[in-house]
């Protein structure tokens, strides 16, 4: 962290899960890289001025606030960074651009597809100057975006059949209580906006092709949960506890899609098989140190799927790491997304995934839940 | 093999690869199991006696037949097992019933529903004393068996989701020669009938459900192909490579599936994962002695997938065959059809699957090819 | 099975577990290879009459006896196959030589060194028309059999490590009966001579080397057990639970081995790892139809194990069997076994792997038991 | 990290690979733990003044120094920190000792027995309130802490068979360069102390049991290597490639180890193995967020390795992290072992592992080089 370095300096909106992952990338990102810009980690805001304080003693920010408006206005912010639930990144996020601000929100890009699209336009008035990133951090993997080289390279030859699954088993229990996450109204769909845009985009991202059209199938499996805490009684679900669709690629590929919280022993597996006419790859992200590829080049007797451990100084992401064979965590996601954010950012370039592409992911999104409604019949998304 | 026990005379019709499979099944089935009754390998059938007699030499049948209408009617066999092509299945079997002959067919029942339809006629007319099966063998690989005894034991639970699919890649390469599993008037349909006929059986074995609806997408990679041998030219590719489809099931259950020729990488891969309230169960063909097994009733620190080798004793058909730890491999499935068979037959049980059973599979075929051709819209299959 | 090749007709001394896998061996390499003789499953021999014959009858042998001694002098007797416990080899298999049959003998050879010296001597003395091999069937698990042809084509490189464990785990409890095989003077040893045999062949195999000192170390855990049946009371445990060993092979590879029956949860796991200047391997029994394989001369950032699915028509012995990704069981060694015994003894050549090579193997086990007998100091094998 | 809790000030002596590794834990346990104390970064020390300041700038600490000895003496440090080549620990931690300074000390203890004995003697003259620890953080990573509560509770049973081997591939080629790890000068032994040491700490951690002797073998592969940078011409090894032993344990299990840096393809593998009278626990470096348990007590039928996915909060460390099935990466053990110092010392309590269990591992080293210089006879270590 060379000390002649501009600052470049940050407010988090939001301290949930994603504000302590999101505090750790700033934090770490430039002692492991040399950044042309030092993160400074300079304002946390949220809701309650009591918790604020708590996350800001413990994760390092030097100020709160509570007061998010003021926060996007501040002139010794440079950075708004939005880890707040879905139904509040539109709003905070135009109102961050029209004050010039670079912005990075998480994932979904929105509760909506109309959000979405509020969100990407205003990306785009902001101008040539202000950047926008919606927080797709699983492209960040070293071995997705290792994926995404071979696929590139040609390895992986004319793609055919690509398979994408994000299944988690938290909700399998049918007495796990009901949380906003499992009602519209906050959190927009279920398994499909949470699970599924991180599998559409990934899918999207190593294959280089985008979704033009799907079949979709969304389903709730527990209708009425448990109220949370000292409540009594029971509310209703309103989210798909799971979303099955198939897909068109724009390169001629076909693929299958899975997004649920019901699969029984699954903790995390974000899994995405790409078989093309010149070899395949496989990734999980429950195994996320390592890649499998297959070589249908290779001698015949010699084919088989490859483990590569992605832990190379050669592979993306590694040569500021340790030596080979140590593997990276989670977090490690969001390092290389501050590390990738302040480069461009401080380069003038648009940090990618633009929010132009997080709204595409919604487009195919919305088109899953158009298909459900309409008997899985086949729906355009591009 | 007692020699007490009445013969059963046996007529194989067709003498390919699936010949030499079910001859091993015949051979191998009263050498390692009791059976009530002694299969002999009567006479063999085929179209051209040169071919049909070296067959017969090689797999130790008795006599030989270029006339199956004759083989079906003499009096000296009792069962007729027909390995040929699809399109020639439903004409001999209702033959062979009507002339009172158990009848074992592989699978798929017919190249259209129509003749499968009539076939699970002949075998309701041909009344209780005569017997028809299909051939989906991969019911007798014992982790396979094993994971249906799990299902209904209760270890999964509710059954929540089906994930079935079955990837080969022998046709990945676009300039693999055309053959008449690739065109239409000989196969009736590619990847969907040959191989995810066996993943819906397989799908609706393990979980006891049957399929109720489908939404499909059917597609051909390559739509010309080399013709084979000497000719020079191309020929048209006719039917799909790859099929997907999600479904619904008798149960409440949600599934997808997969069949392809063109996994680049992927062998002979047919995969089923059954997820539940209670547990989860992986299987692999590629791996196929063992299954993983998820009990979510265990320890929460002690959960996981647990590798089962489907190799004690205890298993389903193990008990005739080796020390714990010793591997089976493809060919047992026909040793153990062959004994499943046998056994139904002399003590006067239906064997399973029966006809009715291989229709209804055909009956989700066929909503997938209707879907497909539908704008993949919901298609009712039962 | 051409009908014009000259019979081979073999008497098989011994009928349990291993006299089925043989039988096996016999009755199915005629359906599947052409081979240049044609065994016939001519005499089979045991000491108990009733026994015998309900054995001859359900695996399909002519005749029965309970005279070996005959039974190695009848003139239409080509092969003797001896399966008995190892303490009657030597007298059986010597009988035969000297009467002028072809033996295949079940490994270990002896349960002494001067018992194989003996045979090793009379294989010798029996001339170049009489063939004598001994059966480390592993060495047919086409997985292996591509092992050593890949060290062969140099992919490996100059082998540095030989990593060899034959690990399973049915005497991990200490209620665990008595049986024969833990009494010294009926089994000679225990994990050593059952389990260790099989890993310094399989390993030595591979790599093409031999073992020359090792440095060993043998325990018993549990020194009494139950007597077996309604006996009350317990006896002495008289052979090794679990050997542990070091050693260095003719070619400069050092090498670590274990041998045991009590690795609690490991069935039949019999574990290679060679690795050398240029690349790796790694088998284990228990997942047998694959190999990994590890080329340090590919690209860097593609590096890793590949696990290549053996069951190509080009990989050995798979030819004869069925198509890519159909996998093999444990009696198909014993298949390949009697094909490539019928082969090289129709041909005239000495098949692999000869007495000779059993008793090598010999002098490695007999050097781990002296070292441990000497606080375990180096001792000298070549 | 509230503010409230008194300062532990840090000087770190030493600063590459392990320096940074070092620095995360300091820098990170604090905003994921909720610590008695707060580790502060006061010093960084190094030999060459340039290096250390970009060191520091990098990490983030607040001074820098190139003179260790005043280092260890400054009133306002309270830990000296080493991460030096293992021939200077005894040197500073023993004056770090005298001058009343917690010490955390990198592994191997030292390069000689004696200056290790030196050291525990230092630490435990230092008194009651002074402490030392060693810095095996293996120990640390949740999979294998949680491999010795499994062990601690009995679900292993009584132990028979340990198997720990860590194994690498860098020097796999013989042309790679010689460097200060290659003469036993710098490094005092090769693959043996590096690796091995970590390899006898982890199984004896896990075990809970002692090695009280063992038979080894040390061995050079390849004895010259080429100057490193751009010297010309070639220098001797004269430390160990690899080292093979086996071991007695206190407990009455036996074991094999190796340490290899000639693995090839085996990156970072360290695997432990342990099996006993009621299970099995299966664990490996390379997967290392994950442990295999096998549990002997469990139906027979499903009984098999379950793959533990170690990320749910009860399991070790767990809680302060990310929701279940995130994967932590390698220096999340440097994060853990920061937060047990600090822990430990803030309370008073000796820090595990002490000098003393340093020492003691360095006796078995120690007892396999002398066992490998005299014909690998028998030697005891405790």
């Amino acid at each position: 962290m060379p000390h002649h370095v501009p600052p470049l300096r940050i407010a988090l909106i939001g301290h949930g899960f994603m504000g302590a992952a999101h505090s750790q990338g700033w934090r770490v990102a430039p002692r492991f890289h040399d950044l042309p810009a030092q993160p400074e980690m300079t304002l946390l805001v949220g809701r309650h001025a009591a918790g604020v304080d708590a996350s800001a003693a413990q994760w390092g920010w030097n100020e709160t606030s509570t007061d998010w408006r003021a926060a996007v206005e501040r002139d010794d912010i440079d950075v708004v960074d939005i880890v707040t639930p879905g139904g509040s990144h539109a709003e905070i996020a135009i109102a961050a651009l029209e004050a010039g601000k670079h912005v990075l929100c998480e994932k979904p890009l929105a509760n909506t597809l109309e959000e979405a699209e509020a969100m990407a336009a205003a990306a785009e008035r902001a101008g040539k100057d202000v950047f926008a990133m919606v927080g797709f951090t699983y492209r960040r993997v070293p071995a997705a975006a290792f994926a995404r080289d071979l696929v590139r390279s040609g390895a992986v030859g004319e793609i055919r059949h690509v398979r994408a699954a994000y299944l988690q088993d938290w909700l399998h229990d049918a007495e796990a209580p009901l949380s906003w996450r499992l009602q519209q109204e906050h959190a927009g769909s279920g398994a499909l906006g949470d699970l599924g845009a991180h599998a559409v985009d990934l899918a999207q991202f190593i294959t280089g092709q985008q979704v033009t059209g799907v079949s979709g199938l969304l389903h709730t499996f527990v209708h009425e949960r448990p109220l949370p805490g000292l409540e009594s009684g029971r509310g209703a679900v309103s989210v798909d506890d799971a979303a099955l669709f198939t897909g068109r690629y724009t390169g001629g590929a076909i693929g299958s899609f899975e997004a649920t919280r019901m699969a029984t022993g699954r903790k995390n597996s974000l899994r995405i098989e790409v078989s093309g006419s010149h070899g395949a790859i496989s990734f999980d992200l429950e195994n996320f140190n390592s890649l499998g590829f297959y070589d249908a080049t290779a001698p015949g007797t010699r084919q088989g799927f490859t483990n590569i451990m992605v832990t190379e100084p050669e592979h993306p992401y590694m040569s500021a790491w340790w030596p080979t064979g140590h593997p990276l965590g989670y977090e490690h996601g969001f390092v290389h997304q501050a590390k990738d954010f302040v480069e461009a950012v401080a380069q003038g370039r648009q940090p990618e995934p633009s929010f132009a592409d997080g709204y595409q992911v919604q487009r195919v999104l919305d088109g899953v839940q158009r298909s459900s409604a309409q008997h899985s019949v086949w729906t355009e998304t591009l």
